[in-house]
């Protein structure tokens, strides 16, 4: 947590937050803070700055806060992903998050397994809990938006051409020929497909929506390690 | 498991290989093989190629190999990484092995919890476990080599000259000016730091040393996600 942050209905007062909960246990247990210390704070959706502790007790934590900071640049990328494993969604949802992602669709893709779209994660107070998380890691307020879109083919077909106007279209294929361009100039949307990839199939759907196949090289990577190199490689982090 | 690797010691006939344990597990409930299926695989340091299902069993597992193929190339990077905790440790050297570095210098660091380095992850046939699975994971053969130094000074002064000579060299450092470059070419060492970084003192030395410190911008990533990012960046995955 190298933020501390808040929401609107934190406020107690005049720039006077209080926090209790999580955030409390992290200022006391990890920060170890004191009265009189400043942390780095940020309300969500808006500015980050400085509060400063004026009640810290084992209940409460009052911060006396001054908002000053724009939060830094989201990244130019919107990102599809085909539903990982709750498990590595969690990982994935935070690491994406704390590099600047700020939409996010989860789709269906045939090798997704079925299960996946009922597990608890996915309730959007479960997701939420781990996009804060990587916005306290990576000191960044504006929160990511997750879009759950369960049917692959009217989702490519009706809603995906619309979002991926005006951009550079990728989609990550092991077997490509293309490999991955370095540096994007400009917006892109990035689809990233399951353990053992889209099908052709979607490949081809895909294809048509204007998406270019690109590989990494022969290495096979995990969804988790191939979405950080991938996004390394498309924009300026 | 995309490659079963196996070493020399699984030689049962010639060209012929009988696995136990975790492989024939695998091979037994993820794969759902059957005689006379073939399998992709690769000799520890060596070749990668076919096995053919002649035996299985719940005892035992026997392929008939045929090995042709190189492993992928190796990543031209030297990687100096700040003793992590031992759960973030082992993820960082799957995926750091799956991206292909062959050498990891695991050292200590003013921020890294002395504890760190009793940990029972650090003897040779626990990393070991780890390396496999990356190597498994990517389809290579190739064994990294980890090397512990566990007093900063004597390796950065004694040591490190000889090991960064004609590579690029950089440590990752939030507050550096300089942004981290795409793509360098040639071979390069890449140094990065314990959550919350190295200290001033170190990136002194390692300054001295001939290594430039640069940053990835505002965002402070967990060394987790920074390892993939910043290797994505330097090199041609």
């Amino acid at each position: 947590m190298n933020l501390i942050l808040f929401q609107d209905n934190d406020f107690t007062g005049d720039m006077l937050v209080t926090l209790t909960g999580r955030r409390l246990q992290h200022v006391l247990e990890v920060h170890r803070a004191k009265v009189g210390d400043t942390l780095r704070v940020g309300q969500l959706d808006g500015l980050m700055g400085e509060g400063r502790v004026r009640t810290l007790t084992a209940d409460k934590l009052e911060l006396e806060v001054k908002l000053d900071q724009k939060p830094p640049e989201p990244l130019p990328l919107t990102l599809l992903l085909a539903l990982p494993r709750p498990k590595m969604l969690r990982r994935v949802l935070q690491t994406v998050t704390a590099l600047g992602v700020k939409q996010i669709y989860l789709l269906n893709s045939y090798r997704v397994e079925k299960s996946f779209w009922g597990s608890p994660l996915l309730q959007s107070e479960k997701l939420q809990e781990q996009l804060l998380l990587g916005l306290e890691q990576a000191c960044d307020t504006i929160l990511p938006q997750i879009h759950l879109r369960q049917r692959f083919k009217p989702f490519v077909e009706d809603e995906l051409p619309r979002i991926a106007a005006e951009t550079s279209a990728y989609v990550a294929h092991p077997v490509a020929r293309n490999v991955c361009p370095f540096r994007s100039s400009g917006p892109s949307t990035l689809a990233i497909g399951p353990e053992g990839g889209f099908i052709p199939y979607e490949i081809e759907k895909l294809q048509e929506c204007g998406f270019a196949p690109i590989s990494l090289g022969r290495r096979i990577l995990r969804v988790e390690t191939a979405v950080p190199v991938l996004l390394s490689r498309f924009c300026a982090l």
